[in-house]
């Protein structure tokens, strides 16, 4: 095999009451990445598209680039790679856009080279990325990218994820056209905590992660709230409360902002409730004449897939 | 049935990162409440041991009977109830004595009229009986004590609880002969904390739930540190991090402060390594002069015991 294309989910970092540990992937949106063998020894990134021009072709500085050489060190390749990346979905959304484009591509690369390395070894390449796309090493969009479902990021030194059973959920996923960067997401931020809020916080993520291993959607619905981060970030995105009690109005198990936002996902029971959700959450900002897209799909099982 | 006598057991709050939020029974030490039937409506305390003459006979200001009490009313009871209380493990330890009080009172007498209640309706009448010993109302003693195991609280208005299903687990509980005031253990804590301590807290509530739920031993043991109330309560502990150290490198997969202190639980994969732990825990302690008691057991699976 000289040529692959690998499809890499979209992820939702935070998930309300998990902030900076834990994230999910969804089915749509994604990217793909066509990664081909080449007899020169490195990376090229021959080919953008749907990135508006914005991300750099240069492989050091670009997240998908970073991981494959990082890979190709690892292994001591003795060939080079060819990617050409297709983003799918908005940058700057709080969607792991660049989590996804570096996922796709060392999985595919991963898969040209006969698969010497298992998605643990993967892992800290795309942690790696992150920091050139984020300023930090985040694994919180990358790790679920790359297995799929739910996961928790327990520590970094050394880096320790842990994949979380779940029970059959969707997922509606609006981007409104706002700009956020992640820098303002994070300088908006409260260095200090009241010990009461750290109180509710931990239990929401004991809640939350005992309803997903328990399949206890009421469980689940109850702990998706967000008392220390989100009372924050929700200024830098107008319309969000009302999207949000939209979205629970219709059904949602709760909703809050993925990763540092804009976005807002929406977390349902049933694939007919995430549509109900998200065109609850839409018509929130068709009135404000703001455009949005929408995704509505179940939670992805299994991170990357390869498309041909 | 006109008299019952029941065990409730020592309870784990806190469980190093679940502050506030979890707890745990173990089968020793506890209290013993013999409950009897009487023609006279209400609740008479005629005798408690083991308490060094220190607690109330009157019912309401005692757990046991703010608890029975409670439950007489609820029930429209015809009847009164006697109790005999015998304490069987240190007042002011940090392990729940007042709440193995109050649960092996409330759940003998409900045995005695016929099991009118689940242990879920028993539950709000001892996070009552406790805000008489503790000024609060926490359910962080009394729902381990009442349901056994692990358990989670997860809200208070309304009342929600979460228990855990967990491995086999062992611990060691070491009570040193030093007083804290439960007011001292809380005016220590800082009302601020830094958001990446909350972070790491949560990591590590997501880790230790999780731990539980997949029965990962080395995931228990990576998540029992807390970071937030520990290195504030540990100052009116002396000998805690020699202490600590030591059951660690017997063998324990963590240990921390039981409750707000002074008592040390280590929780540990077998009988044995919770004998090491203890001992090891024990030895630090004698070689400061300081008395100390040592209980071993697994954890209590169940809650309260009928004994007679």
């Amino acid at each position: 095999m000289r040529k692959i294309k690998v499809f890499a989910p979209a992820t939702v970092a935070n998930v309300a009451c998990g902030y900076d540990i834990m994230g999910f992937a969804v089915d749509k949106p994604g990217d793909e990445v066509l990664a081909e063998l080449t007899n020169e020894t490195g990376v090229v990134i021959s080919k953008i598209t749907g990135d508006g021009r914005k991300l750099p072709l240069e492989p050091e500085k670009n997240t998908a680039g970073v991981a494959v050489q990082s890979f190709l060190n690892r292994i001591r390749a003795d060939k080079g790679v060819r990617l050409e990346i297709n983003k799918m979905m908005p940058l700057g959304s709080g969607l792991g856009s660049s989590a996804a484009s570096a996922v796709a591509a060392v999985y595919a690369v991963n898969e040209l080279f006969g698969k010497p390395l298992s998605k643990d070894e993967l892992l800290p390449f795309t942690v790696e990325a992150e920091s050139v796309a984020c300023g930090s090493g985040h694994a919180d969009n990358v790790a679920p990218a790359l297995y799929g479902g739910f996961v928790i990021i327990k520590d970094y030194h050394p880096l320790k994820v842990i994949s979380i059973p779940a029970p059959e959920l969707y997922c509606a996923v609006l981007h409104p056209d706002v700009i956020i960067r992640t820098e303002d997401a994070r300088s908006i931020l409260r260095m200090d905590v009241q010990l009461k809020d750290v109180v509710t916080q931990c239990s929401n993520v004991a809640g939350l992660v005992s309803g997903l291993f328990l399949k206890d959607y009421e469980l689940i619905r109850d702990s998706l709230h967000d008392v220390i981060v989100v009372p924050h970030r929700s200024k830098l995105i107008p319309g969000f409360f009302k999207a949000v009690e939209a979205a629970r109005e219709a059904g949602a198990l709760g909703a809050s902002i993925s990763g540092s936002g804009p976005s807002i996902f929406a977390l349902c029971k049933t694939s007919q409730i995430a549509k109900d959700s998200g065109e609850a959450m839409k018509g929130i900002y068709q009135s404000m004449d703001i455009d949005c897209q929408l995704y509505i799909s179940p939670i992805n099982p299994d991170g990357p897939k390869i498309i041909e």
